[in-house]
């Protein structure tokens, strides 16, 4: 599986925005709207994740509410597998299973449809992405409600992993993770 | 530029789960997960749309948060153009514009970051892209915001139009409209 170039890690890196005190004082947001807006470097992100996916066992990909749809449903159209979203409590229309996961202060929710992986085949292998990953929240919730509804989490993927929040520690074993770029 | 035929709507209509009372009692949802998860159907989709917009003149596609953002990105992607998010209130992290649509009881908003469409083309042309179209209200306010912010939204595309609801009949008659299945 081939990882970016130092350079080709920079030139993402450089495409991607920092937006001071969003969404509350004192954080650094990372705005990837810069980055999708050019029509190149939105392309070769995805040209990557096609060329590292491609030849992985995998039946579905999954995206997280809302920015891993934009990478997920890309992602999921180039290797032709079904895409699933997994979204904020109430937005899924039919019957849902849902995690919790603590916040700073209080808790969060996930939910997918009971029936999102059924296929076919027992047991799916699901690739599941997001645009970033912090303190891994949401993303171990997201990988705990793929293996819970009769689905395998083979895989996830963030596109910007901010590894001092050591967010990808949190996750479930069996998942092999790859963040993009490091931060 | 080719239509679907009678049968083809039919194919993707069929891969559309009706969930009778959601949001709220009475309203006849239009669930399109079934169609995302069935990897045929969502490559035909996109094939089509791939092809429908192949020829035109467009230098980004825009999605309205957040099902816009799974056929919005996906379609980008094929067509190697930027993708611009619109997004709800408060939700983009650096300076935007927003514009106000009229719900039932008060109103909601929609925002996109000032520069979204800055390029090296001046009032560059512009595809929106929904699940799908009802009354109308966001899908012009977003094709409005998009003209605001020194774009050209030349193009705007509903995956299913609710036809009962008029919604494309409100919609600024520059912007040329293609609903891929009607309702």
């Amino acid at each position: 599986m081939k990882t970016l170039t130092k350079e080709q890690k920079e030139y993402l890196l450089s495409k991607i925005r920092n937006v001071p005190d969003f969404p509350k004082p004192g954080i650094m947001f990372k705005d990837i709207t810069t980055l999708l807006k050019d029509s190149e470097a939105f392309s070769f992100l995805i040209d990557h994740l096609f060329e590292y996916y491609k030849d992985k066992d995998l039946d579905f990909v999954a995206g997280i509410e809302s920015r891993g749809f934009i990478f997920g449903a890309a992602l999921a159209d180039r290797l032709k597998k079904g895409f699933v979203p997994i979204r904020k409590k109430g937005k899924l229309p039919y019957t849902t299973i849902s995690e919790k996961y603590a916040l700073e202060y209080g808790f969060d929710e996930v939910e997918i449809h009971i029936d999102a992986f059924e296929c076919e085949k027992e047991n799916p292998n699901v690739l599941l992405i997001d645009d970033l990953i912090a303190t891994g929240g949401t993303a171990k919730a997201s990988i705990n409600l793929i293996n819970k509804s009769g689905a395998n989490c083979k895989d996830a993927c963030f596109i910007v992993d901010l590894t001092f929040l050591n967010g990808t520690k949190e996750l479930d074993k069996n998942t092999e993770i790859y963040s993009v770029l490091e931060i």
